[in-house]
């Protein structure tokens, strides 16, 4: 297969949008056995993906790099599978691609279909995770999509030897291996640029920090899905079950608190405050979580920090969590639509009225009753995989799946119908 | 009611917001007794309407502005009763709002609900056609969105003039006028604003000029649906009928040039070049349409203009048609896909497979075959009015009702589920 010499990133998207070209025009079953394929083709080549892998690892502890972002770059053998089995999960998924959504006959006699079809090129940016790199490429494939990858240039070794296999499947099922696409730019002039090419890439998808997405969103040209930032809220009611509020809050801040889905901010009706404050932060002390209140919540827990205006603003993404006690529903609410980043907000309660009206006024993708935020996500909604939370309301709301990276045209039939 | 002091353009996305929520949370009859009572007072409002337009018009001549921006900018008794109309069938349409789009049940149990929501705050930013005034206005009112109108300055009194009888009607249905703001800026500044308003304006549409929409592309940082531009093409092959190729063009090119699912070039297969090409010719000279042809085509018809690079690309709006002849339907699509504005192509064919291959190879929004490029508009789709037709991929393509001015939100219940 082609070494990665370093082509321009518009001969790339040149390459990506002749073969996505094939892509739609193939049987559904091909794409899947591409996608089977690549996930074999990655287990077969997992010693080098772990070799190129482990050079990019030290070079990232040499470099300093925080902690966080070299867990995040760091594969194992047992990734790799994971890796593997969700691109054979995409394969197994129903078709996206083809479905015509909607038939409308018109008076006239015109016939309109509304048919699903791929976007074409789709671009992705992000950061240190290799498991991206199978990831969005498993759904467009899935999704007739080519795809142009500009992972972090820590991550670019072990990046080359990931697209490596992938494109290596790809070949094996007799699909055109330009496809999918590494762009693999040292610095950030290849992904500026892709910001700018509207004419050959149709969908840009950020994926990481909020530093990342702002830098896409800020510059961008072509469409972008914004994805990501988690400023998310449990609410416990007044009508709340405190046991099951009390499971809720401690898997929605501690099951892994580093990542979008997880809670930043507790708010509790104040009826029920002086029982639930107190026990909630005996097992959230445990949990070894930091708590900063507002006024209300430092009457019953004079112990913990006060929280601040930034507090409410911010997604910790840590064992930190910030509680205010709120008057009413309504209180919450608003709170919620002010602070909150449009991603997941939960209440708990056994009131139907006030669960519905929670549902209704809040303004975000995921919006619970009586369950943990961290259900938000491809593979707990049954996507195999995604390709991030959507936290904007254009096109694609909440986990996009491979469903998500198609759109529609309209295929009219007539009889020589005029105007 | 009010008078229309000028506030600034984040307040009135603020006042916009607020009544925002109170429109998703009414009852639908409500918001359609809106539309009836818009439809009424700009009915009844309609003499002062016309006065403030007739003021507009006599500056804009003064002005020396051209003469198709002021045909656009007149409004008459007939044109004003239209407007009225529209809102009307709007308000008779089925509700886009609350419809549960899909059901998940997950294996442990939660139930995930897909529901259809609007956006919350509607930007529209326009030129000096008043009657997108109230399209749009009502296609909000429908969809649950407030709207942040910015039209053209040159319409500035009679926008105002309408924006007051809408207003008016809300306040008469007992909803909050504040849904409807009128952005009176005399320069740019709010427009600009506009694009930038990210926490308070949703979603951002520009509809007019090809010069409109790429300012707004390029300086916006709100989503933005890209409508317009329609560099279309009819493609007659080899297999069509000749008479209805005939009629199709005519009315492609004819019926409105001015607008932008008009057809700009003209494709014929080469084997029936001789035969069409001096027919067409005939009947479209009879129209007072100038042809500019590709060097087949100048063989055949000597006598007319060549055509150079720059006709392929150019959406005359005139009474011009490009003229091609391709040696095959590939080498058609292959004209299409690299030329087009991705809005509305047809192909003229008795010959299922060419149809079919067409359709699926053509990228656009909306591919036809047998029938002009015309029908290419909210109205001819069903959908009452139209915001627009979209060009882009994301979200929406083709002809933009009030569905289209919707997002959605899963609603997601448990039984006090944790991951």
């Amino acid at each position: 297969m082609s070494a990665f010499v370093e082509p321009s990133v518009e001969n790339q998207a040149k390459l990506a949008k002749e073969a996505s070209l094939e892509l739609v025009s193939m049987e559904a079953h091909q794409r899947n056995l591409a996608l089977r394929m690549m996930a074999s083709e990655l287990l077969a080549g997992a010693g080098k993906i772990l070799d190129a892998n482990r050079l990019d690892v030290e070079d990232s502890l040499r470099a300093g790099l925080p902690q966080p972002l070299i867990k995040r770059l760091a594969l194992s053998p047992g990734k790799i599978n994971m890796m593997a089995k969700g691109l054979m999960e995409i394969g197994d998924l129903p078709e996206v691609v083809g479905e015509v959504v909607e038939t409308l006959e018109r008076p006239n006699g015109l016939v309109i279909r509304k048919v699903r079809v791929p976007f074409g090129v789709v671009g992705v940016i992000y950061e240190s995770r290799p498991d991206v790199t199978s990831d969005a490429a498993g759904l467009c494939i899935k999704s007739a999509n080519a795809v142009l990858l500009r992972g972090g240039k820590e991550a670019l070794r072990t990046n080359k030897t990931i697209c490596e296999a992938l494109r290596e499947g790809l070949q094996k099922a007799g699909v055109n291996p330009e496809c999918i696409q590494l762009v693999a730019d040292p610095d950030r002039t290849a992904a500026l640029k892709m910001m700018t090419m509207r004419d050959s890439i149709d969908l840009l998808i950020p994926r990481g920090g909020q530093a990342l997405i702002k830098s896409v969103v800020e510059n961008a040209k072509v469409p972008v899905i914004e994805t990501g930032a988690g400023n998310c809220h449990a609410y416990v009611d007044s009508a709340a079950d405190l046991d099951m509020a009390e499971q809720i809050v401690v898997n929605a801040k501690c099951s892994n608190p580093a990542v979008c889905n997880a809670i930043e901010t507790l708010l509790v009706h104040k009826d029920i405050a002086n029982r639930f404050l107190p026990r909630i932060k005996a097992v959230l002390d445990s949990r070894g979580v930091r708590l900063r209140g507002c006024p209300i919540t430092l009457k019953i827990l004079p112990e913990i920090e006060p929280a601040t205006e930034s507090d409410w603003e911010t997604e910790y993404l840590d064992l930190i969590l910030a509680v205010k006690v709120v008057g009413s529903l309504e209180d919450a609410v608003n709170h919620i639509n002010k602070y909150g980043t449009k991603h997941s907000e939960t209440i708990v309660t056994q009131d139907p009225r006030a669960a519905a009206l929670f549902q209704a006024s809040v303004d975000a993708a995921c919006v619970y009753v009586n369950a943990s935020t961290r259900f938000t996500d491809g593979n707990e909604f049954g996507y195999g995989a995604e390709m991030g939370i959507s936290t904007q309301k254009l096109h694609a709301r909440g986990p996009m799946g491979a469903r998500e990276l198609t759109t529609y045209k309209y295929l009219i039939n007539g009889v020589g119908q005029v105007r």
